[in-house]
């Protein structure tokens, strides 16, 4: 699967630029998962199932896999997305950053060993660090710009001088992907959708790149500003995410349906600001 | 076990600033453990037996277990150092970065299942980032500052305003984790052998901060340069970490005693600029 063919793919298909955030959270989880074996892993298949036809991607974030030995069942989740909704891309949110030689680990962990089709980066350690990924060109890669958090204005939102004048860090980093790290046209960006005065500087500055936008539902960000300030002139280029919202929308064995319903409501409420 | 304690007991007791780093790259290994289970744990146990009354530190790289589907013998080697060789602290190098509530997974992986004493962070994300680590008052929490690595320049080196004045990126880093983030004193960064001057410039900013310093050996950091920048009034504060250099320094069955003489030799080495 080429991860940028496949995305514009969903977008078209599926009319949605939903993301579902796969971050489980087992103390989260309805009575009837808790402490069965593999129940990561079931949980994140049947909120898959339930909201697959409704998303453009899905994105498990590994931290919480990895935060209770579940690595194998990340590995089996990614492999059911593939099998049972093919043509949806899962983007491996990881958010990796080190020098080539172990960044050539972190890619071979993402894109062969759990068959992501993109993974987040951190730009911090500069073009060489994010090289190893940029050398599978099928592959999405996806650079933190503006981040949803609050402590995402302490180092992107400084005043830096550039080559190319001077800018915010975030600005530095949109304009450095867009113009030098993008040659096999497959770089994103994430851009938090807390801040949609940046969101649209980025999409100004990035032409019609994805922006993956963390930051709607259970952090605040608002849907309506989103749109205006990041959608394409097509009206797309978004994958703008949801988890906690959509996960955990119901406590029982309906959990699916309740994530189902969260998903389209979403789904339909960015629809009606493209 | 406290890790700013053990560290500096390390240093004393041992008399040693060397901190060998663990990237197990099975195709280096030697021949006779090509292809035996469990080849990532045997070697790297040999490697730590072969030097640790030498070092003040190991410092696992996740990333050469994680491509490797070997998290399990990861644990089992941190396990094997807190048995073998107690008292000797051991670095995660995972340098993630991420929001709150997956840093707090994050954190969970590190230092609950993992059993780490320390962890590399990116400061990307800024401080709500970093505070579920600190979290952890026992815990070593070292921020990435000045990487040895070429791409290290694109961002770290950019002039920055800030509300102490203009500097570069790296030393606002820097200085931000001494002013502010080091309210636990359980904060060290990384600054990379390969550029002396900004090592300088770290330990005039950050007092006696301890500093991770990667980038001699296989990356060509020069001990001299690093211990005149970087050492403390004392003569110490730096984990100086040679990987590659010790760890495929023979090539056969004699592997460990091959890298127990780099590993003497770079000791001796750094001593001899104390």
């Amino acid at each position: 699967m080429h991860f940028m063919t496949a995305l514009e793919a969903a977008w078209q298909q599926r009319n949605s630029l939903l993301c579902v955030g796969l971050d489980p959270d087992p103390v989260k989880f309805p009575a009837h998962l808790q402490g069965c074996p593999d129940a990561i892993l079931e949980f994140c298949k049947a909120i898959v199932d339930a909201t697959a036809d409704l998303v453009c991607c899905f994105k498990p974030q590994i931290a919480y896999f990895a935060a209770h030995r579940a690595e194998d069942q990340l590995e089996a989740l990614i492999e059911h997305i593939h099998t049972a909704h093919p043509d949806t891309p899962v983007i491996l949110d990881a958010k990796r950053g080190d020098i080539g030689s172990t960044a050539e680990q972190y890619a071979i962990e993402a894109f062969e060993r759990f068959k992501a089709d993109a993974i987040t980066v951190n730009p911090y350690m500069g073009r060489d660090s994010v090289d190893p990924y940029l050398a599978y060109p099928d592959k999405g890669v996806i650079l933190l710009c503006r981040t949803s958090n609050p402590g995402g204005s302490d180092l992107q939102f400084l005043e830096v001088d550039t080559p190319k004048g001077r800018m915010k860090l975030y600005e530095h980093v949109a304009r450095t992907v867009a113009e030098d790290w993008n040659a096999s046209g497959n770089c994103g960006l994430v851009v938090g959708a807390t801040f949609p005065a940046e969101i649209a500087r980025v999409r100004e500055l990035t032409g019609d790149m994805p922006l993956l936008v963390p930051g709607i539902g259970a952090q605040g960000g608002d849907i309506a500003a989103t749109l205006v300030a990041g959608r394409t002139a097509k009206g797309g280029g978004l994958m703008i995410n949801s988890s906690r919202a959509v996960l955990y929308a119901g406590k029982d064995e309906d959990f699916a349906e309740a994530a189902r319903k969260v998903a389209l409501d979403t789904r339909d409420a960015i629809n009606a600001h493209r």
